[in-house]
Order: C-alpha cells, then structure tokens, then sequence
C-alpha cells in the first residue's frame, strides 16, 4: 500500500491504442492496492502543432495567451487518459493545474512552482479514485492567470505533487530503458545506471542527458522524492534517483573498485547550444558582470562561460559562452545594444557546436583525470574549442558533427560501458 | 461608443487564415470605438474530432472527463484569436469560462448559466483591451469543476455576456447572411428577415432553424439583448432579434398588408427528430405522465407528442413522441425497462422522418391557415403522419425525402418568399 505519483510523456499518450496501454498500467498499480495519481504530457506533438499554429498568426505571441493555447494540451491527455482508466472499471478523476492547487511565479513559460495545495487530490484519493493531474501547467494567485512550467514541465510537476502527496515514489515512464552512461543509440555498449544521486542525476540533466528535465531533479533533490525512471514499454528495472548516492554506478555483478571507475558515472552531450564569443573583452572585474546583466535582463540564459585566462594582465581578451540556441538572437541584439558601455571588439556566433561532459564526483581534484579525457578526444582527433571543469563535471565544446565520436571515445577511456 | 459582444462559430475560425480575417472584424469594431467582448466557437471539426478520440476509449465517456476534453477547443481558438488581434497592433486579453466568471449548473454537458459575474472582462475592457471569453463553457461553485452548455453554447455564452455587461447588442457571427423565411438553399426565393421578435426566432430555432440555439434565444429574450445575426463574411445587414416585434417581416420596400401575409414569418424544418410511437397507451390522466416521466429520468428530451385523440373513450390509443435521433437508444431502453408498469401495446421506432413548420402569431386562431397549410402539402403530395398546433406554429411530420418538398410547398402557398 503505497501512495504512487505516475508521470507519462508525450510519446507514451500519442494515440488512443497508447493510451489505452498507460490506463492498464495504472489500473494495475491500483489494483495492487496503491494510490496512484497520474501526470500526463500532451499527446505526442500537439505542443509543436499548437505553437505552430500560433507561428502562423504572429511573429511574438503574447506569453500569456502562448500558455492559455499550450496547456490546452495536457488537458485533452488528462481526460482521455481518465476515460481510459473509467473504461478498465476503475474510478478516475482528472483535474486541471489550477483545480489540482499547482501554484506558480506569474512568469508565464517558464513559471516556478510556489507552493502545491492538493486538497482535492488528496480528497478523490480517499473517494477511491485514480486521480489525474494536468501536467506542466500552473496558476498565479495574484494575477488568477494560467500558466506553464517550460521545458520537461510534466516531471516538475509530477515531482512536486509527490512532495506535496509525501508520497512513496514518483516514476517517471519514458521510452528508455533507464539512465544509461551515455545515450544507447550512439555508444552501443552503454550500461543501464541501477542507481544514481540526485546531484549526479542534475549534472546529466544539465549536460544534456534528455531522461528527466534539470529543473525536475533539482525539486526532487530539494524534497528528497525518490525519481524512478522506467520504461514506459516492457517491464525493465529502470533507475532510480534518490538521496541515496552509495552504491552509484553501472548495473553489473562487480563492486566498483578502480578509484576512476568509481568517480566517473557517465558521458552526456547536448548539441541545444550555441557558441558566443565575445572577442576583445576589456580586463577588469567590473566588465564581465556588466556583460552577464546584460544577457540576464534579456532573458538570456548562460549554460557554460569560459574565459580565456592565458593573457597578459591588463589586456583584453576572448569569453566563450554557450547558451541554448533559441535564445541566440536575442543574445546578439542585447550585446549589440550594449556595444558602446560594454567596450568588447567582436561577436562571433556559432550554432553548430556541440557539448560532451564527463559526469562523476570529484573529477576536477581526481588527478589524471582531465589528462585521460583530453588524451581521448585527442586520440580520435576531436577538436576543443573551450573547456570548462567542475568538481562533477568535465565539459568541453566541439563541432556538432564530432560530437558522437567524443561521446565514444570517453565512454570507452573510462571505461563505463559492459564489458 | 457601444459595447458589442461578438461571436463567431466554429466555422469563421476554422483555420488560422479565418481566425485573422475575424481578428480584422473585430479590430476594425475596436478601432470605430467601441469596447468589444469575443466569443469563439472551437475550430472547424475541433469538437467531433475530440469526441471521436473520446468514444475510441470508451462506449460511454464519463461527462465530468468529456466536459474537460471539449472545453480544451474553446481555449484553443480562443487564445489563437487573442494573438491574431495582438498582431494587427490592438491589445487582447483572453479568458477562459471560469475566468470570465461563467458559472453554472453542475450537470456536465448540458449545464444551465446561473450567473455571470464577469468582474475580469469588465476590468480588461477598462484597461482597452478586447476581451476574449472562451464559448460553451463554464464552472460550478459547488463542485468546482469545469462544464459544457451543450449544444449552441456559444451562441449562449455571448447573450448571457452581453445581458451580464449590459451589452448594446450581441452580435453572432454566421456563415449565413442571416434569417431568412425558409433555408435559402432549400428555397431559392427565400427572403431574409430585417427584424423579428425573440418569440418568432425561438419558435424557428426550437423547429429546426439552424442560425440560433433555442436555448440563446430563450436567454436573450428572457434578459431583452438585441441579436444581431450577421454574415461572418461580407457585408450584408443580417437580422436583428429584438423585443421590438412590431415591423416583423420579409425585408421589402412595402409594408406588410394582408392579415395572413403578416401572421406567418417563415418555414422551418428539421431532420433532427425521430419518431417514436407507442401503441396501445392506456387511457386515462396518469399513463401519459408515467411514460413522460420514463423517458425524463431516462435524459430524454421529448420535443413534440402527439395523442390520436379520436378514438372511443375508456380505449387504448396510439402516442406519437418526437425526440432527438440521438436520444432514440435511450428512450427505447427506458420503455422497455418500463413495459410492464405501463402497459402499452408496441413501440415502432422511425429515424427517417422530417418535420416542417410554419411559424408565425395567432396561428391557431386565425381561420383558414391551417386549412391552406394542410391543402399545400396534399397538392404535393406529403403525406403527414402527425401534425401538432400551436399558438405560433403548426408543425407535421412527413418522410424525410419529402421534407424539402414540403418546405417548397409551404413557403409557395404562404407567399413567404420575393415577388
């Protein structure tokens, strides 16, 4: 008997054959004797065709109706959903964001989770019912407008109501096996991850690893809810995301003994950024802050800096910024805009560049580390552009078409994959 | 300086090409200076394609989770038109049933409107902005869940809004070019009406006439908003429906002169209906009313009974029902459940009928009208099998192919049309 908070993506609801698969899995888990309240995405690419057709009738649809149109979305998943689970003989009952007491920031696409309130959850939980919750959607009390969560908002949601529920366990179904050290399609011998922890789960999320949104894990991290990744077809183990970060690593028989092995969990990679350099930057502290407000007030938001530090004191020199491609020309005209104060020579902009990060713990006092991972790329002959280091990470830019051979080449050098 | 509500059906925003050309209507409204309040109808196929997903998950979708589906249509094009009118440079303000404070009755999908309280449209409006609610739908205290005004909902969305805002008038948006005497393409003569009072119009409406629901027209008259009935494309005058039934007639340069000429209006028809007939009803005050009562709880709305009334007293008769095709499977259910309490002979079931009215005042008072309504459709040759008279309409049932003929036939013999 445990409380079970469900959350199904876009893919696994995209037609009505699938839905009718998701309501059996819920069904199910309910008649295992749980509670279960279901988080649904909209179907398949029904987010894409509404933004389309919002393409259609202006240049910048105003945010507030963009949200009031996208969350039309998870709503029609959420009732058919229901009428799925009400067809299989089980009671079910869906309610809206706003109906399910997600409150949020007023920040409409991007509006953070303030506080969730689930009375009425709670309540058609004790009726007996499945319950459904439309994910990625949200409401602000103080302007009573509707709102949306962004990018992987479905998971944030899942995971805050299963805060809120303090419920046993939140699963995540995806069409993944799990977490895996790098992305099966491109390493074939990657190993399916039994376990990881929420800060290592972050960094991948951050680094580009598409399972579960960076935002999501964060909230998970935050509330101490256990994630458990699974794969929304067949009956695999999946992964699972908790506070828990002994025993972290690949799936096998053998403890990890190396000292490398145990510190390095996964290669990810990312190719949704863009490259800036801001060439010519005038030393001093004041500069580079001054660049960064810039961005931040036009909504920019920076994934990795990387500055030149090789320079003569007092000389100018080059910082290399990546951010999320879509935000690219809003980068450049605010840059632009700033010229004259900012006193920088040139911008070279560049969206074909991709990112491969090392995730692990300790990597950056793990001496050979660094050494192993430059040695690797090099032996393959990929190109660094910038370097960036952390204690959790080794990230490094290169061109988007070697990407896939970086992500090879350092799953094999550390050795992560079956063997 | 007026405040108009428009509303615009399914049809007028059935692409995004559509949704601009009534942003364009409404901007060019705003621009004359007047506050506007839009009222939208889901896009083209939006609702039937939603149902389809619904009955594809089960036989019969719960109302509560159908009434969270469908509503999701209203939002769409809603939202759309609220960006189409943001782009053409005019502030607009979405706002959903429940926001625009459109409460209701909590019977799913057919509630009634108990009050309006549309404090945020009238804030919005003072702010400049257009204001878009979304049609079909709104919200129960009680339950606080989301509902549906069944069919024409939209229609009465926009009358109960304008009658809440104490609208100048409520304009609704047809692909037709307004009401005409019969249906244009039935009757090529047919002549569209300037004016005609709420009670002729709801009479034409309850028989059949497609340009309104019933159910707005009630509303209107029952809080006194002028209608306006205007081509969603071109220019034409349309029809107004009003209090003001004086001058009620064809549009036309003399004025009406005959007593006959003046007492009709228009020709109705309706291929809605079936035709239920249960022989052998046992006479006296309370078999009819339990049978009526069978088919009440069963959720069946009976639009027209007819009693043979010549038969020998104290012997079983013949009651002809006239309901909605798609309550056919109920009522039949439901009598039958019933048989041995009521104790009627058979029930014969017949989807293939047609019913013609003739609409107009003192119908059943004036001599000879229903003489010459009864010799038009027997020089035809339309068989009746039941006719049914009211103050302000005789109405018969025919076979459904000779419905058109009897439309002909009537508007010919009433001298309804253009001389």
């Amino acid at each position: 008997m445990a409380l079970i908070v469900q959350k199904y993506g876009g893919s696994s609801v995209r037609d009505t054959e699938r839905i009718r698969r998701v309501a059996e899995r819920v069904v199910s888990a309910r008649q295992d004797g749980h509670d279960v309240v279901v988080v649904v995405s909209a179907m398949g690419d029904t987010t894409d065709e509404l933004l389309e057709l919002a393409r259609h009738l202006s240049p910048v649809p105003p945010s507030r109706e963009l949200d009031m149109l996208l969350t039309a979305g998870e709503r029609i998943s959420n009732a058919l959903t229901a009428m799925a689970i009400d067809a299989l003989g089980t009671a079910a009952y869906s309610l809206s964001g706003d109906q399910a007491g997600v409150f949020t920031t007023a920040a409409h696409g991007r509006a953070l989770i303030t506080e969730v309130s689930p009375h009425r959850v709670r309540q058609a939980l004790d009726r007996g019912s499945v319950v459904l919750v439309a994910g990625f959607q949200g409401f602000n009390r103080e302007t009573e407008d509707i709102t949306t969560l962004g990018r992987g908002g479905s998971d944030t949601t899942a995971i805050a109501l299963a805060a809120a529920l303090k419920a046993d366990v939140c699963e995540i179904y995806t069409d993944v096996d799990g977490v895996f050290t790098a992305d099966p399609r491109i390493v074939p011998d990657a190993r399916r991850l039994d376990r990881l922890s929420y800060e290592t789960m972050e960094e991948m999320a951050a680094s580009g690893a598409k399972v579960l949104a960076p935002r999501s894990v964060e909230f998970a991290r935050r509330y101490g809810v256990t994630v458990h990744v699974r794969p929304a077809h067949g009956t695999g183990p999946g992964t699972v995301v908790s506070g828990e970060g002994r025993g972290e690593g690949p799936s096998g028989d053998q403890p990890p003994s190396a000292e490398t092995r145990s510190a390095v969990t996964a290669v990810a990679h990312d190719l949704s950024g863009a490259e800036l350099t801001v060439s010519g930057v005038p030393d001093g502290p004041g500069t580079t802050a001054a660049l960064f407000r810039v961005l931040a007030d036009a909504g920019v938001d920076v994934d990795t800096a990387v500055q030149q530090t090789v320079r003569p004191p007092g000389r100018c020199g080059d910082l290399t910024l990546v951010l999320p491609e879509l935000d690219g020309a809003a980068a450049l005209a605010a840059l632009r805009e700033h010229h004259a104060e900012l006193g920088f020579g040139d911008l070279r902009y560049d969206a074909s560049i991709g990112k491969v990060s090392l995730i692990g713990t300790g990597m950056r006092s793990r001496a050979g580390v660094i050494a192993r991972f430059c040695e690797a790329l090099s032996a393959t002959d990929v190109n660094i552009t910038a370097i960036s280091t952390a204690e959790s990470r080794i990230s490094v830019l290169c061109r988007a078409d070697r990407l896939h051979d970086a992500v090879r080449a350092l799953h094999a050098a550390f050795r992560l994959g079956t063997e």
